[in-house]
């Protein structure tokens, strides 16, 4: 039995339809329990916010053997604000999942990063503060992992799209003025872009479940995965394959804005990357 | 002027005294404003509850141009419940300082972490959840320092003693045994160990906080000191010194307790080891 974080959002519903396909059961854990996505989908959740020994009863009765850390909170620049849900939702959500793998011997953690922690290319250099969260999140997990022989590691990934997105993505913006005509003010648009399907990101997931499921403990510990889409494409070229696909026009105003303060001219990320099989 | 965090704790409160001697102004941010330790000295405080904005303005109109980071909260070995605390205050307490010094761009940032990130001399290896949140600390702060320009480095301690000592620490046991002739079950007591004085410590805080306010930004950033003796001495022996010091028996059944799970045999840190004239 599988379980589940984050699994309300735009990968992690997508991930479900994946698991529910392939008969693989699983559970959800989630503040949102209420969510007509579970219900509509017989999906079992358990509350997140549950007393930590509750959840962790729920929890053991449901007889886990991994969890896969889909629950984030994202923001590209953030505010003083956001620094408590992005510190609770990254790292100390986390560290509790990790409390409880280590309090029923769950056998593995699947956690989700992104190439945001490898700016340039580097071994670690974080583009914003939510990739620094994650990052921390991982020198966290690294104590587990060591010290309780829970197999641990990461998925990383950079842009993804797909039905059903409802981030306020580019694909979204650009839905929604090939509606309206309206101008969109953007930077130069020769910054390349790894776009991946998330098609390919569930796929590449599930083939991490099933080597997790099948070797949970082997030598290897804390290794970084990466999904890419294999190719590169700046967001001009982009746009235009855009307009092809969809036969609309986009009214896009390149250079209006200047790009974003460590803005990422080329997605690189660190580790070995999952090869999926296309359909 | 310097803001000092942890300063009503035995680091901290020695770290006072140097400062007060030396006439080098600071201002304590605490939680604990009342504490009999400021008022007898007439050290001026800004309470760590404030509202973020009332607490930058407060330390605004105090003109700080570094922080000397030393508030944290320790476990050996941690239980679930010390989660909560283990990440609020040695991370997001952190965060929020590095925020602070972002928004009232404040020169320089010296943080306190510890020789049990590097279990066995590892470059990361923690010996418990504490020392993962330290290193956890240092990743989010990276953003801070790579984007905004803040001089950030990191004093790593091992064992310390002297005066006013409160903490559970091996020399308040033997005290205590000593007194009492109380019989103290211990590990074989082969480990060795590097602890050193308070004042050395504090030696080593005014040598970095002098370079930090002459050199503030520079090309270096992001670097680990540490502290040593220089010297490193079984357990046993310390027993037996420390008997001979202070005169006195300790009732000490040795190996009647095993070594504490991924107990350190040999303390080793990285970085760059502060030397401090002796007096």
């Amino acid at each position: 039995m599988l379980l589940i974080t984050g699994a309300s959002g735009f990968i992690g519903r997508h991930l479900c339809y994946s698991l529910l396909r392939e008969k693989i059961p699983f559970i959800c854990l989630t503040r949102d329990s209420n969510n007509e996505f579970f219900k509509s989908n017989s999906i079992s959740t358990i509350p997140a916010n549950l007393d930590a020994p509750l959840m962790v009863h729920q929890i053991n009765k449901a007889q886990v053997s991994g969890i896969v850390h889909l629950a984030t909170y994202f923001v590209a620049e953030h505010r003083c604000a956001d620094i408590n849900q992005l510190l609770d939702t990254n790292i100390k959500f986390g560290c509790q999942l990790l409390e409880i793998a280590k309090t029923l011997d769950i056998s593995w953690f699947l956690n989700t990063g992104t190439f945001w922690q490898h700016y340039d290319g580097d071994q670690y250099n974080p583009v914003n503060l939510y990739a620094a969260t994650k990052q921390a999140f991982e020198d966290i997990a690294r104590y587990y992992a060591i010290t309780h022989e829970l197999r641990f590691c990461t998925l990383k990934l950079c842009d993804t799209y797909g039905p059903g997105d409802t981030r306020r993505k580019i694909f979204n913006l650009w839905e929604s003025i090939a509606k309206t005509g309206e101008v969109l003010e953007m930077s130069p648009g020769n910054q390349l872009v790894d776009i991946v399907h998330v098609d390919t990101v569930v796929e590449a997931f599930l083939k991490l479940i099933k080597m997790l499921e099948s070797e949970a403990f082997c030598k290897k510990n804390m290794e970084t995965y990466y999904v890419s889409s294999g190719e590169e494409i700046t967001l001009r070229d982009l746009a235009n394959k855009y307009q092809e696909a969809n036969n609309v026009t986009l009214n896009i105003k390149w250079g209006a804005k200047p790009y974003r303060k460590r803005e990422v001219m080329k997605p690189k990320c660190i580790g070995e990357r999952v090869i999926v099989d296309k359909k």
